[in-house]
């Protein structure tokens, strides 16, 4: 039997600041350090013990496993970063904030583009985008490769080639992991791992800095999952 | 031309207590935070990019590059950790006070065992030791592999080869990198790269903290090396 643990970043200052983040790369605020923190001492406490993490190139993502992996004693570990644990490209909208994007185009508009499965958020026009597009993080992807917007299909489109090339062949190898990312590219895998519907997926909500813990069996389906509660 | 940068870890808990810590795993005191975030910020406002990062497996150095990748705002960089940067082994002396072990075995013995280059300490006790040789993050060790003292000579010995296999390549590809190491490791590589002797290299210092910064020609041969001042 396998185990799998699943961490959502801790709270961003654009979650405390209710603007739409995407791949922008926002920090984390001191209660976001704190949940981290908090999981790291959990996971420790249940006896969890790691081989390997994995995370975004995001640094909420990235902050959220060293104080994770800090409470723990195993900084040491190995950490594969990729572009493709990111959280899904949330397009123009990125750096607006909610409540005004509802205003300006409509709540119905809104709830669309954040909770429809394959309707993405208008395109990122690439000259405004021109920094992140030449940003040395995303250097190795291929200009086609780089979102304009995504929605969430597309958010998994882009996290399975990277579960299948890596992230399984180390649980079939037998290394526990620990994965921490975001909330869509973590529903991403949910989805792909439950066998959840394009439908019910868009309703699950992954919490900030609470450790989702998988126990697969040796074909990596889901024997049972849960949260490991504080 | 080719840059290297390498940092020795900011001051360390058992550096302020003056202790002999090997490869005991302890953490870096407030002042060591805010030297390796110095680092960090002089290597920024010098223009420093890195493409990769190398680091030992002990989290004074772990943490020292963190924050200075924390602090040039590249988190997202690829790190490879090993053993073989470890900071030299101290055998039997790890964890004692070096005034009190000075006070038991003499001053001019406790010289030798620091500053000789091929005079290792007492070894440690594997017993005493059994902590240490089981932790996860030895595992890839061999059992001969796992050292019970090392002289300075002895840490040259496995530096070179992760040097040779792992640093070497990288840099002649043509990547930028920085190493977060300790003393001892950092003094193998700059006695390789400087052609240092035996006897100079015992007395060669590298404080914590201050990046060392290497230009290197295609032959990885040094055309200057000098600190980065704050």
């Amino acid at each position: 039997m396998h185990k799998l643990v699943l961490i959502r970043h801790g709270e961003s200052t654009w979650n405390l600041e209710n603007r739409f983040t995407g791949w922008v790369d926002v920090g984390l605020t001191e209660t976001g350090i704190a949940q981290a923190r908090s999981a790291g001492r959990r996971l420790k406490e249940a006896g969890f013990t790691f081989d390997k993490a994995y995370t975004s190139v995001l640094k909420r993502a990235i902050h959220t496993l060293w104080h994770c992996l800090d409470e723990m004693d195993c900084t040491w570990l190995p950490v594969e970063k990729s572009w493709r644990l990111n959280e899904r490209h949330y397009g123009a909208l990125q750096g607006l904030n909610k409540a005004e994007t509802a205003q300006q185009y409509g709540d119905d508009q809104v709830l669309i583009w954040r909770r429809s499965y394959d309707t993405p958020p208008p395109a990122q026009d690439p000259a405004d985008a021109v920094n992140e597009r030449t940003d040395r993080r995303y250097a190795s992807l291929a200009p086609e490769q780089f979102p304009a917007t995504e929605c969430l299909k597309d958010t998994v489109a882009r996290v399975l080639p990277y579960w299948e090339s890596q992230i399984a062949p180390d649980i079939r190898a037998g290394r526990q992991l620990v994965i921490a990312a975001h909330g869509n590219s973590l529903r991403a895998l949910v989805k792909y791992l439950d066998g959840v519907s394009d439908q019910d997926i868009v309703g699950l909500n992954i919490p900030n800095g609470n450790p989702l813990v998988y126990e697969l069996d040796e074909a990596l389906k889901p024997i049972r999952s849960y949260y490991l509660q504080a």
